[in-house]
């Protein structure tokens, strides 16, 4: 048997006690998949006495984790700690020059410096690897980058928030507004205590910036991202998609065309038929689309301990195995800088809520409003007659322009018989 | 760059066309993934003549298949020509013999021989990938044996016969019979000539045994699967099981438990709102439990020679990588050999329809016979009386002893007012 793998691991959370439990319960069997012992030779987090439920009395402590990060017993650093900037940076820049594997479950912290940390890797002539960062259990990285080798992929899309996914199917399921099921959310742990990275999109967008760079061979390009969160989105449009036969998700899209790299994330509604429209709960899902192998979706739990750990595991198995990928797939020198296609050129068709004053002519000024913009509806429903309240007047469109769209938006805004601001939700159709 | 990866094709159908397009296709692309050449050095196939829509010309030419496989220009051979015995196998095992890996879509060549020739890539130091052979273009192979390397996998199962999915998705969409839609299918080149190794199972079968590998660690065992196919599925079980809220699929399971490992494939019910239920037509999804990632689920198209292609390249460019893993997750030496768990240990719900004489005193007698076995009935449904004529009666169970519920099934069969065998079919609730 070769010499044992030497693990640091940088962050003792909820992930990091997973990883612990993980390497002593598997063991064996972990020895037996890879020829090699685990070993975690060194530990840092914030505190030193919380019980883990795992004896770490052989490994090293340091109260700083970029000391950890040198540490000569030290094969593979296990990045926990979170945030693009700071301490995390600093364990992960140290650890590689130092020619040390790197595992992390850090989005942020990819999505920013994604590119940079690839190509200190490969000159040290190690691995970076983040299959934890994206859609939490799920092997997504590994099945993009090695399983679609053979394919040109064109667009890649998911639910990649399971604290959004959780809210939005709560309030379908219960017909309550999205505060009443955030606190609730809070309250049973499926949402942080400052909740805006996730129900703002900016995780999601994150996660999104690191699938786009593995999908298409570009260089991670977070800035590029349009980012919508789930905040607007009421019990009222969740209500109408039920209707009208869709599902409101907050989606991360990605494609390539001629046009360059679009990359958005936003709530959309999706048809009921459609495979992710049934991904409820705190369930992830990422959908690929290559050129041979056509669609392929993977669905599975996107956090928690468990999963989350079962991804970084799987890393340290490649690493100890010796299975070393490029990060994003290419060396980095041959990641592309694609044009961000802005969502302005994006074609589709929409679903729009207005709230107007019930009185004679609204219908045909609003009517006017999208024709003057070449804006083309396909269904139109109006229903509760309270004359002279507001009443929800809901249309969908055929596909139209995004700047178009935008247009009659602003157009519609400015009626005097439109209450408050209207509601846009994209309509994707996979 | 490295020097060009050199590689010999044996088998040159829908699959052989299609990798060979891959690689025409994608050869930059390919090179930037893997940093070398992906060159086709020799082929052999039945017919030379026929256009491949690809220049072979540069490609050795043999007529057998199995000098190819000795071909000293030749660092991988990709086997296309199926089959569990003949040339299929010997071209795989003069491959490895002589130092070349082998990438295979031969699902019945591994369900059989799997082992061995796991045992001779290893004494020879190369791999034995066959990525194709399960699930078509989907990346469960890896998916499995790498990404879920972290778990005790305790559960996989799967829909893994297009064919059958095809016919059972049109026969609930049409409501016609099962010989009619198996017409039209093979009209449409979705079912073979003959249809048997599809339709009764054995496909499906060869798939499971080579996924209980990868997934557990145990050695293939096919003569432990337990086959049924989906000959004797009539259109008025796929209505009944619409109205009890189930769809029929035709499932490989295998479960891992203290009694052995358990490998069946039979049409089964699934509840409508189980993610495989809506996995239709042509398309295949495997499901793997594992203890810290917990559910997962790949989706994908099973066959054609894209997604197949796909597969193999996908092979191919973890070879020309140097990411080489053991062919079932563990080197062959530790493939376990573990208990066959027999199917009457089962323990599950059931679906029956018994097509009874409508006369009193019937019903009790029905009764009666899953009484006396301790079949305890969750719903009975009895429609359509045309007295003295033959009524189909529906019932489901509780959970039951499999053993249980075939002697109740043969005392059932005795009764003189039921007409026809009585059909089983098991309900597995995921």
């Amino acid at each position: 048997m070769t010499a044992p793998l030497r693990i640091g691991i940088a962050g003792l959370g909820t992930v990091g006690g997973g990883v612990l439990k993980v390497l002593e319960r598997h063991a064996e069997l972990l020895a037996g998949r890879t020829g090699r012992r685990m070993v975690v030779t060194a530990v840092s987090a914030r505190t030193r006495s919380r019980d883990r439920g795992v004896d770490l009395s052989a490994a090293r402590w340091y109260e700083d984790a970029v000391a950890l990060a040198a540490d000569p017993d030290v094969d593979v650093v296990v990045e926990l700690i979170g945030g693009s900037e700071g301490v995390a940076r600093e364990v992960c820049e140290t650890a590689l020059s130092r020619g040390k594997h790197v595992v992390t479950a850090n989005k942020a912290l990819l999505a920013i410096h994604g590119t940079g940390l690839a190509r200190l890797a490969e000159e040290n002539g190690v691995a970076l690897s983040f299959e934890a960062a994206v859609a939490g259990g799920i092997p997504v990285i590994k099945g993009l980058r090695e399983g679609l080798a053979a394919n040109c992929v064109t667009e890649v899309h998911g639910i990649l928030n399971g604290t959004c996914n959780y809210i939005l199917t709560e309030m379908r399921e219960t017909g309550r507004e999205f505060g009443d099921v955030l606190a609730e959310a809070q309250k049973l742990g499926y949402a942080e205590a400052d909740p805006s990275f996730d129900i703002d999109g900016v995780d999601a967008a994150h996660k999104l910036a690191i699938l786009t760079s593995v999908a298409f061979g570009c260089a991670v390009d977070f800035d590029a991202v349009h980012i919508e969160g789930i905040r607007h989105i009421s019990a009222l449009d969740i209500e109408y998609a039920s209707e009208l036969g869709f599902r409101i998700k907050l989606l991360g899209i990605a494609r390539r065309s001629d046009g360059g790299v679009e990359q958005r994330v936003h709530p959309a509604m999706v048809p009921v038929s459609s495979p992710i429209a049934t991904v409820d709960g705190v369930f992830n899902a990422v959908v690929a689309e290559g050129d041979f192998v056509e669609r392929v979706t993977f669905v599975g739990r996107g956090a928690g301990a468990g999963p989350t750990a079962s991804a970084v595991v799987a890393d340290l198995v490649d690493i100890a195995r010796g299975r070393v990928s490029h990060a994003f797939g290419v060396p980095s020198g041959r990641l592309e800088s694609v044009r961000a296609a802005p969502p302005e050129e994006r074609r589709g068709a929409y679903y729009l809520r207005l709230m107007v004053v019930d009185r004679p002519g609204v219908i045909a000024e609003v009517a006017a409003a999208l024709r003057d913009e070449n804006v083309s509806m396909e269904s139109f429903l109006q229903r509760g007659r309270a004359p002279g309240e507001a009443v929800p007047v809901v249309l969908t469109t055929h596909d139209t322009d995004e700047a178009s769209m935008q247009r009659a938006l602003a157009s519609l805004s400015r009626l005097e018989a439109i209450l408050e601001a209207p509601r846009l939700i994209r309509i994707e159709r996979f």
